[in-house]
């Protein structure tokens, strides 16, 4: 039994647009004991009687789903963030299989709730059928996660996907294939990983004071250098802690520029 | 990659009742790179439109797919087959995972190769959406597979079912160490990871430039200060070009503060 009480992953799923395979989505979860599921915009509107009929008796899966505005909105409270895709991007990211990410969701959810750190959630991100997750979605996230499937038809259906890495993370609370707890962060006492919302405040806090200094000041370059500035700080898998750390560099750095 | 060039094993539907979810197994197959389909009395009849349509480009596995009146015969020419179920039954039989079952038949079938026994099959079977295989069809096979995933939620879909076994198969084709491509940084194109005396420059150009600002004038504080810095930078593993940029940003943001 993958009985360690570990809470599972949330699992987000931006702009859906077949209500059937978000219900198909939400019985994969449950067949793999997860039961938190947000939805992105979803194309059709929700609730959505065909995911109800398709997720085939998962009602507590699509009873709960909660939906959301934007994909940094999902995911404001997390504080580890997996992207699924088929395709590396001209990015510098992590890349993970789903068995790694499996095992390092577990590590991390568990490794926080014995350090005494609370409630600390990972969610992972899937995009829109066919067209998968955008840029703008990836930055918001700390590692990448591609199943090693046919490179030739690598395209799995929406609850495919989502089967393969909770069944993934499943397996890894069993105890066989783990890594002896390699590749889980060791966090310094009293402080916790970042939430999404507080590094996306550093990121505005650091954008505003670069727009002031001129760096972003080509218009045209300005979005693609955010992304790469945000995808380093991203990275860095940061403490809360170290977020006030930064925004203090900041305003110190800055501070003195402005009468 | 799976390149051990192994065939994978035949997968037989018995009795399966909607064309879509031939289909959607067809895609998850091709998805695993298995290609040899075989149907047991298909309700609907076959060829189908629905089949077709769900397979999303799996086209040859759709198309190859070839029709039995019975299990037996669809396995007759099987050296080894495996079922697939959700529950035991009142029977003595080798019950394995997924994973256990990827590893066996990949072993098997290479291991005959290897032996010069000439072309050698594996099948697994698959029984009909809600209702699994009847006893006449298990005792056709040499083990039983069971997914280890919810028991209070254990139906599979059946293209997930499907899947869960051709992704064990080829997973198990990594070799020890290989990992299918995780655990490593996907780098944008035209850069490389930073060295050290690259990193090196840029810490002592931020502490420079924090000095100025006053942020470190605790003279006290300054050694730990610095460490969690650096420990910040170092561990967002950064790119020679996300050096440069982090310089420019520091620049800036100082720049204008002395005359």
């Amino acid at each position: 039994m993958a009985g360690d009480g570990t809470p599972g992953p949330v699992i987000v799923l931006v702009e859906p647009q077949l209500g059937e395979n978000i219900g198909m989505a939400a019985r994969a979860m449950l067949n793999c004991r997860l039961t938190e599921l947000r939805l992105v915009k979803p194309r059709d509107g929700w609730p959505s009687d065909e995911a109800t009929a398709a997720a085939a008796g998962a009602d507590e899966v699509v009873e709960g789903a909660r939906v959301f505005d934007t994909t940094a909105d999902a995911v404001a409270d997390l504080e580890r963030v997996f992207a699924t895709t088929a395709r590396t991007r001209d990015m510098t990211q992590r890349i993970l299989t789903p068995r790694q990410a499996g095992a390092e969701i577990r590590d991390f959810m568990a490794g926080a709730r014995s350090g005494g750190q609370g409630e600390i959630k990972a969610g992972v991100l899937f995009g829109r059928e066919a067209k998968g997750l955008k840029n703008d979605d990836l930055v918001l996230c700390d590692a990448v996660v591609m199943a090693p499937v046919n490179p030739a038809f690598s395209s799995l259906n929406l609850a495919q996907a989502v089967f393969c890495i909770g069944y993934e993370w499943l397996l890894a609370g069993f105890g066989d294939g783990e890594d002896g707890g390699g590749g889980r962060l060791a966090m310094a006492k009293e402080t916790r990983p970042a939430n999404k919302s507080e590094l996306q405040s550093l990121f505005e806090h650091l954008e505003q004071e670069l727009d002031a200094s001129g760096f972003l000041h080509v218009k045209k370059k300005r979005p693609v250098m955010v992304r790469n500035i945000r995808n380093v700080l991203q990275r860095a898998h940061l403490t809360e802690q170290e977020v006030r750390t930064l925004r203090g560099i900041i305003t110190s750095l800055a501070g003195n520029r402005r009468p």
